[in-house]
């Protein structure tokens, strides 16, 4: 951490400051500029309280010089983390799309989502059974019901399950089920949760909260990593700007920064940075483009009856569409959509 | 909510889109513009999914004409409430003022900082036991053993403790603690946990979220008070913006917009809205003058030692100054500090 | 207009606000809800002042139905705008891609520049003779001196011009140089400016603001169109968010959203949109697969001595690189680079 | 500026840094920490451009240190500026009051209005001639005849007028009229006007833009502060935010913020941080308990009938009320309201 001292600083606050930092068992550096002192505190390792120092006379501001997060950083893993989806490789060069309804509203409507994503070429079901709703009047999901439909799902179509988890004691429950944990954007810091989720040793995904910056992502999912759960992916999902024109902004540079940040897979879910199915196959095709290693969509077979999010869901034919597209931006790239595969599991650090 | 239609849409598609709202059973109403058609989709208390309409041909926009919090609605319940934290009123014509620090470090400390802000003047006592930290790498709070070390301060000081619940099966064991259970900032929307609050029937302080809308305030807040419990109160705590100069953005609009829409008691955090202890105390003030029935504020006897939010701690001199200011500043728009009286619990709905 | 009464309006109210309606020049519509009574005011072409109305008691809230812009909107003008910079289509089937460096430093490496993005594939050379700059001691850019070289290099390499004015008196003078005048972000509401840049009836490259809505930066294009002038195009460079990651988000919903309801052409600029060199090529090639119709790059060859926005520029080699990524998005979405045509200026309506 | 090597920076790209450092005729300073080497590039007083630095291999981020003002910065002048306006002092104890409505409409409505405002207290009086409005269709102000009106209610009720100039070539015709030249937030980064401002040598008001930051505010105020020009006060008048049940967020902590870092005086202006007349007051009087040396209000006799603006302006008796509660503010806090004096121009640097 660097001390920038006022221009006005006297030496004897220098002085002051300088016999705190070492009181506190760090070393003290000083640089002289023409204006101002800076004074680097040197650590051991230990994290470094930059709020202890502001309240010394002298003191003007505190800059962090290390990077808060360490596990989920790149500069500590270099490779890609890659790992299996029970199958299919996140991480790799392939790319994975998750698709299905925001929420699991009864046997047939799901079945038939269901069958239609794997058609069109989706590699994993979504579904919420435990849906996080702004009102306590909508509806919450159909709980453990709704597990229950999405693991007849999973045995009909072969898909794997990527479901949300809400609260620290559903974790076992729901990890019994589903194949990938989902941690929604309103839980992003639910430390009790991201504990949980940590635990259990269940792949996560874990998307960005409304107005989490990128480096809040990655301090939640140290969170994971630091319980030793290694199988974690990112996603964008839109933050919280103010622009009105669609639900959330797209923070499509967040694709290519947290590529060179972190090693951990990262997808973008269009629905929910978008928030008009009109939208969504643009928005889709950006990610791939910018370097995401797959989406998590909305696909509903008949989106003015859904129970929730109707408006920004796909019917199967236009998400049939999306998957063409993404398959072509893919090539361009020199990527291609995923395939299932034998050997799973490299990369895992 | 009103429908409205696109300026080419057909008058098939209007007429689609009439049988569609006659069909979901509500009324539609038309109003023809020079340039759109409206259409009015009157109810019947139900709630009206906005998404489902947005899928039909011809609709540009959907806008929602009632509010979605019922309980929490000064139209709803037009007169204050005013509930009672251990004899002292909230949301009556006396200001509350809530001090201690970020997190309870140790008894030494803490027992310190119980006798020196009654001392100043507060009403209750403040300290997180269980501590939400943006790093697993930080200190988390003593958890039970730090609110044991509350209860000793309750009971040598008579002050009444507020303090954070982070998880729902938190909930019994805090507010067997507690006056008053805190729900964080990132909290807010943590459905999970204002269930667990809402049925505990102990009383609330709602943290305002890091980029929560006046809305989904009070949505959250409907939470809790849809469980029967109506001992809520409101904090407004600084919103997320552009603006790094502070911590974050004290939206001071929040307060009389917030004592228009709302019943509920609504106070001021001015250390986590701006971040600094130097502006602390001007935006304390600011908050009175612009209504709010209360502050909470943190307060250490050695910010420079502080284990959590050092930056934006008071020491108790300062502390003393607030208090003094407020009272000012409470006079010149008739109100007072408030006292601690017989008569409890009016105006609970 | 549609306005909502409180939900304890009383009909006197009601009565109240239709008479003001009407004595208005408007029609009134009422429509009764359920809760609440929502007035709407009919029209005859004439904008309607919403905020006449909110001082009426009982009124709540007033939501305008129609858009406020017209000539650059969709509704209005349901076919693309393409239209020529000096024999190159921008708003067709090809991608336009204008390169340069953020101001004209000298002779030497501006026409070094040229030559290389020339080279590249570039059909068009920006560059900036007047700076607009946050810090009155940084470089202002050459004025007039600046034009006169980027003539040079017209002439050397054949490359059209864009560049940018920032004051109404300058307009005449930037016109006779550049094919097209560039107004920044810092300017999009400089009314006195878009009157001048309108009444020039020269091409006008129109950069949103740094926080400014979509809808807003239509009004800035109305203010254009409406003086005749309709070979404007729009330019997404990026929005103030809080994320600090990036220098601006790049808001790529914008892509969609504009080409959905405006007529004019659009492009991305991923040097501002993310002030990284690092990351301009993944959001280029992003900007592409949404649909834009065009990027404007900083290419500078050697951007560590640029007098401004260095970090942000590309060296030519990675701008090459850019190129043929771009291209080959291009065919994945069924485009390609625009080439130079001989019939010009098609449908500028 | 303190340069930021990426924890794998090699010691030959740590050397090629400091040799550049050199080269660029500034002292390199090495900083070793535990995982990553900071170098500080100390200077002579010339600008240092951290852009030129991220593109050396090895480096991860510049940190500036000095701040980028200078005249404006309370370091440079240490003491309050205070100066006259027409005989009442800006920036001293006393709080200035500016009042009037957003447009100049007519004669007798701006007549009507100046006596009333005079009459509840105000020292000075608002209304714009020239308008910036978003849209090319609405009412754009009454230009010179708007000046002349001015200059009769000058006349007639011994006011000083501060109104808005949105070109550089309005500047003298609206000096010649105007005690103070107001800037607006559109134009807060209007170089040209800035220029013309600072030349003029007459008072400015210098708002904030609507996403400006702080330290943009002070770097647009340095921009008139450098030709000379040392009578500028500035203006929070509320920020862009996703918040949407106010038209803008009130960043109240600008108002202390602003205090520490410039000498120059600050106002508030809580019509537009606002956007309702029904929240006025509740923030005029949060402004000045926050330590804002006086409020710009808008003041309409009939709001329901105002050209602009009409739903944020108050009627003169809710004026008239705003001036006293201000008035037992200020007193809560040692100061007063301004009074017309006979030493004018104290303070200025």
């Amino acid at each position: 951490m660097m001390l920038i001292m006022k221009s006005d600083a006297t030496q004897a606050q220098i002085d002051q400051v300088i016999s705190y930092v070492k009181a506190s068992g760090f070393q003290a550096h000083i640089s002289q500029g023409v204006e101002r002192t800076v004074i680097g505190v040197i650590g051991d390792g230990r994290i470094i309280q930059q709020e202890h120092f502001l309240y010394l006379p002298g003191v003007d501001r505190a800059v962090p010089i290390s990077r808060p997060y360490k596990i989920s950083s790149r500069e500590f893993i270099p490779e890609n983390t890659v790992f299996s989806i029970d199958g299919v490789d996140i991480g790799g060069p392939g790319i994975v799309i998750i698709a299905g309804p925001c929420s699991v509203e009864n046997r047939t409507m799901l079945l038939e989502t269901a069958y239609a994503v794997r058609e069109a070429g989706a590699h994993a079901l979504r579904g919420g059974a435990f849906k996080p709703r702004t009102s306590p009047y909508s509806f919450q999901g159909l709980g453990e019901d709704g597990l229950e439909i999405l693991a007849e799902a999973r045995q009909a179509t072969g898909l794997p399950i990527v479901t949300e988890v809400m609260a620290p004691e559903q974790v076992p429950l729901v990890a019994s089920y589903a194949d990938v944990l989902q941690i929604g954007a309103r839980n992003m810091q639910n430390y009790a949760l991201l504990h949980a989720a940590g635990e259990s040793q269940h792949p996560v995904l874990l998307k960005r909260g409304l107005s989490a910056t990128i480096e809040e992502l990655l301090m939640a999912a140290e969170y994971i990593l630091s319980h030793g759960n290694r199988r974690v992916f990112l996603c964008e999902r839109g933050i919280r700007t103010y622009e009105t024109a669609t639900r959330n902004t797209t923070d499509i540079n967040a694709i290519p920064v947290l590529k060179s940040l972190t090693h951990l897979p990262v997808i973008l879910d269009p629905s929910h940075s978008t928030g008009y199915w009109q939208y969504v196959n643009a928005i889709g095709r950006a990610a791939i483009a910018a370097g995401a290693d797959g989406l998590i969509v909305e696909v509903h077979p008949k989106p003015e009856e859904a129970l929730s999010d109707g408006g920004q869901s796909l019917k199967p034919e236009r998400f049939a569409e999306l998957i063409s597209q993404v398959s072509a931006i893919a090539q361009a790239i020199g990527r291609s959509l995923a395939t299932k595969n034998e050997i799973q599991g490299k990369n895992i650090h």
